[in-house]
């Protein structure tokens, strides 16, 4: 072992303790917690299944694309090292994945018998429920990432071990692709299918237990936004250290083993700072848990800084400012990414739009989206502004650093973030429990700081995807320059193959977006048909006669089987497109496409995201009383803008993210296949 | 003028010849008809004064406009040619739409007096009074850059000529900015205005001429579609023609004589083609007008293939094959562009979001909205295509005849164009007037034609930016490379100031889609707020007592001035951003930002037009009465889309090909300059 570097026996120990405080937050903050009555054990139970059933039946049709996929990969020739990678890599996503969501539905129950007694009891199980998928998250993709590194490097050397270890990312993406395209047209099916009939047609309220849906819609919220997410951030997070470790053996020399090592000490102290933020998020009854959330976001930011700044000067006493800067200015980016979502969906912003509601649904619409086309802005110019600093302190490495100090606090983010669904569900379990009114307060409160950090999240999601793709898309190109022998694949713009794939690539986000938009509509059709059969058919269900029991369990499977069918397309698509572009136009135009899905998908994502965002806390501002309040002309007008954003943020939106890193990835490991079969195509004519 | 070569004195008489044709036109087919009763000769009236009233305010801003460019040209030290070139321009456009706005405006009530008659009538001169404003537009367009390139090459040689005819393309696109900007703000924020109060409010119908704002809405149609429109083809047209000529000198050497010729031949058997067209457009009663309008517009295309084989052949016996492809490539990329548009915004496609309307606004919105971002996939696909195509068999001559491929028959397509709000406010004055049902029948069947090619010719508008957008880009590249004194300037996508460009130019039409929106929702609010006045302050208006008059003139006034002063912000900003980026981050980054609002702005583009299209349709198919017709839930669920959809394809989408174009532009005009304040930005770090 004495040729690997330190950063490696860090990032391994790193990982493990990432492992050991989610097994601690777990087993200490969470599971033996009282988890109320039988009522509440029992809707707990129902969600808790539902929503592994639906990782059950997702993963086994991963299973399937990736046994697919390490067949290309076999078949393409790219070494047995790639396919290894690959399986682990979806692997760790998956485990990550299942154990985030058991403890995440697990802490519901216990959030809602712990908002009996206080405000902070209840934070105090629900943030700690989410923060388990965000340190297993953390954990084990350092973990896995590091050790296969490790394995690789000593079994065939350096060079050779960076280029196998990018199949590790492009498992990462696979599950990432289902877990968050399918996440995202199961939860919104669910939400719509839900609401149609049970709220308007049947008249009953939000989380009422004779609406069969209503278990379907809260296994939704934990699938959209614990697995979904999860799984978008452990692929950014895993693909922002590879691309550094790519970009630095490809670029740096002799330097590259120094390099590495302080990659994979930045993405250590990161989860450092991340474990040390969790014990900043307490707060007192009547505290707003939006600004303990906040306190936790900041502490494991400005932690992270602190070690940076040490691992920089300690390793390179010359320019070790340079790779701070970078890596800080990645952070404070993606930090102002989110604070700019916050922006568009809040206050302010929020208010217009309500108030263009009052003159009804077409001038909501428009507000809304006017105000999601001005929230892509300033992201895309602070991205961009990382970039230039980021490039002109430290090179291609500099912008793998940005992107890695912009994940690198991914634990607390995953954990700021699946707290939202674990509060969603308490109220709803609440509510169908019937539990006082008290406690329905408090995780309304604990929910409406929730959907804060779900903006947030999703605006920063947008952001690190972009950076970490374009980290990929470097080291697509330095792949492909090895693979072709030269010292520098041009990219040019005004070369008439890269230009077209530009306008290609620009367009592939449209359809990406069109197709999960109109997927969701379509899964949801077979909701409505299955709860308007079950209110028809089961006699004194709609009456609530204690006798008649709703069918939860169908409305989950048919919610699941449309979801993972409805993503198939859109999923191979992403897997082809790049394929395509790169054996028939050549690896140039695959570089146009790549980059060209980037700068025309970033905004449309940050427009999807904020637009949704914004409509949602919208109609919750004319809820709360203004303009009329709920029931009013100008209430209904907000509650359509509000279903058009439900597809906009949580479906298309965020399946953006994956599409943009997945074709990176994609071009990054099949680059030597591309660039052979691209002769051959051209040998034909 | 023994230097000179052919081409130049056929465009010369090509433009004259076309300029000829309009006269005829005017004074043949439309001024001698019969205007109808007095009734109609005075709506006509209100119509032309308020449609002038706004033009001459107009042009007295655009004046503002152009004279501080101007000082902007010299202080620049750019040459006392570029600012009379771009004075000529800016004339050339304001004349064009000055002489096109005129007869537009005198065809209406001469047509609804026709369509007393019979169809083929009606047509026949609601279409020549269209086709006035295209063979100006073309005509005046052709025969003012060619003279000023004549001039200038004789003055003091061509490539110094090539140089200073940019500004000719500024001088048009400034004119179009104020035209499309401002004209779309106008034209919505009068529709608005007058429906939502005299509509919804006071519940009386539409063209109903108690509605104070009922002659701003019928001005605004004339503003949008003629004058709007033709200022932005003026300036694709102009824009591509210059930018084959700069190409041809920077690119081509000894040859740029002979490939000037031959691209200003192109243009001029363009004319001769549409010209030859308008006779093809003619029907019998009963027949279709929108079969008539396509009739003229495949014969127009079949002609200019004609004419150009002959043109290539006879002139480049070896190669012309090349050429001739290249530009028919372009031309056939424009028409199946339109054709797509067509599609998406009729038949099935507008069919499934009239059906989705039946769930009510949201659904609509979202189908509409899915449908939209499909439209954007394959004209971009085209589009590219059709530049490899080009490019593979000319080089970056290539790009530009195919730009003038699809803009030779701008004659043709501007005449099929303006016809539109001809029958549209032909219509509005058979209402007013109350002229029997038959008439309306007739216009109303003329006015439906009119929908389907404004949707055609939107998206052949944006198609064609994108294409002049992309030749002139190319222009740029070729300008920099000269004043840098290096052959040619990379623009490598992975060297990070051309990065930062893309990610910047991608966002730029964001901010001008949101602005534009948002104006239109400013300046309405002026609009209902003096209809709201008039009804309340006028006594006996809304009973329609013959004493009662309705002052028109205010609204048209109060109009006009709100949609003039809300297109300075994205005005300025059009001309601002490409000068900052460029002479702050140099001009690698300018190219960036060219391109990247190229990529992301020509498929948003798309889905705001089309979009909006199929929005208008899917409101009309209801009203034809299907999914329970006119007052149903689901016609109240298609009216919002077609309220959302009005901002999104007359006033956000077409001012987006404005932004493309008039970037690219200022970015060659001022490129010398740029490159030495940038050195002295450079020198002061």
């Amino acid at each position: 072992m004495g040729e690997l570097p330190l950063g490696v026996m860090v990032a391994l120990g790193g990982g493990v303790l990432g492992l050991l405080f989610a097994v601690y937050l777990a087993n200490v903050k969470v599971l033996p917690q009282d988890q109320g009555n039988d009522r509440m054990k029992e809707i707990s139970g129902y969600i808790r299944e539902g929503a592994m059933a639906f990782l059950n039946r997702e993963y086994r049709n991963i299973a399937i694309f990736v046994l697919s996929m390490v067949v290309l990969l076999m078949v393409g020739g790219l070494g047995w090292q790639t396919s290894v990678a690959f399986l682990l890599g979806a692997s760790c996503s998956m485990v990550a994945g299942f154990v985030g969501m058991r403890i995440a539905t697990a802490a519901n129950a216990r959030t809602a018998a712990a908002a009996r007694t206080s405000f902070n009891d209840a934070l105090g199980v629900a943030f700690p429920g989410g923060a388990v998928m965000g340190m297993t998250v953390a954990g084990l993709g350092l973990l896995g990432l590091t050790a296969i590194l490790a394995v690789f490097w000593l079994q065939h050397g350096l060079t050779s071990a960076a280029a196998d270890i990018a199949g590790f990312s492009m498992g990462a993406s696979s599950v990432a692709l289902f877990a968050r395209v399918g996440g995202g047209i199961y939860t919104k099916a669910a939400d719509v299918g839900a609401d149609l009939v049970g709220k308007v047609e049947a008249g009953i309220p939000e989380d009422d237990p004779r609406n069969p849906g209503v278990i379907a819609d809260n296994v939704g919220d934990n699938v959209g936004d614990v697995a979904g997410l999860g799984a978008d951030l452990f692929e950014s997070f895993v693909g922002a250290i590879i691309s550094a470790i790519v970009i630095a053996v490809s670029d740096l020399g002799t330097d590259a083993n120094d390099a590495i090592s302080f990659a994979l000490l930045l993405a250590a102290v990161g989860i450092v700072a991340s474990i040390v933020g969790v014990f900043f998020v307490r707060m007192k009854e009547g505290g707003n848990p939006q600004n303990a959330l906040r306190n936790g976001t900041v502490a494991s930011g400005i932690l992270y800084g602190v070690g940076a700044a040490g691992v920089s000067f300690g390793m390179f006493p010359d320019f070790g400012m340079n790779y701070f800067l970078a890596t800080v200015g990645g952070l404070v980016a993606g930090m102002i990414v989110g604070f700019v979502a916050e922006y568009f969906t809040s206050g302010k912003s929020v208010e217009r739009i309500a108030d263009a509601s009052q003159t009804g649904s077409a001038t909501n619409i428009i507000a809304g989206f006017g105000t999601g086309m001005r929230s892509a802005v300033l992201p895309v110019v602070l991205i961009a502004l990382a970039i230039l600093l980021a490039y002109t302190l430290a090179g291609s490495f500099g912008i793998a650093l940005a992107a890695l100090g912009m994940l690198a606090t991914t634990g607390m983010t995953v954990a700021v973030d699946a707290y939202g669904p674990i509060a969603d569900n308490a109220g709803g379990i609440a509510e169908m429990a019937h539990l006082p009114p008290d406690v329905r307060r408090r995780t309304d409160s604990l929910d409406a700081a929730g959907n804060t950090t779900a903006a947030i999240g999703k605006g920063f999601a947008i952001g690190s995807a972009a950076l970490t793709a374009l980290a990929l898309f470097t080291a697509y190109k330095a792949a492909v320059s090895k693979a072709m022998g030269i010292e520098n694949l041009a990219i040019d713009v005004t070369n008439v193959y890269v230009l077209i794939g530009l306008f290609v690539g620009g367009v592939v986000p449209y359809i990406f977006a069109a197709d999960t938009m109109n997927a969701v509509g379509r899964a949801a059709m077979g909701v409505v048909n299955e709860v308007r059969r079950q209110f028809k058919e089961i006699p004194g269900l709609l009456e609530g006669k204690a006798e008649a029991k709703a069918d939860y369990a169908r409305c989950v499977d048919i919610t699941t089987k449309a979801a993972l069918k409805e993503m198939v397309v859109p999923g191979i698509m992403a897997v082809i497109i790049p394929l395509f572009m790169g054996i028939v136009f050549g690896p140039e135009t695959l570089a146009g496409v790549l980059a060209g899905s980037l700068i025309s998908g970033v905004p449309l994502a940050l427009l999807l995201a904020n637009a949704g965002g914004a409509w949602d806390n919208a109609k919750k501002h004319v809820e709360e009383g203004h303009f009329g309040g709920k029931g009013s002309e100008t209430h209904k007008a907000a509650v359509v803008g509000d279903t058009v954003g439900d597809p906009f943020k949580d479906t298309s939106g965020p399946a953006l993210n994956i599409l943009l890193k997945l074709m990176a990835i994609v071009s990054l490991v099949f680059a030597p296949l591309i660039i052979k079969l691209h002769d051959w195509v051209g040998g034909l004519f």
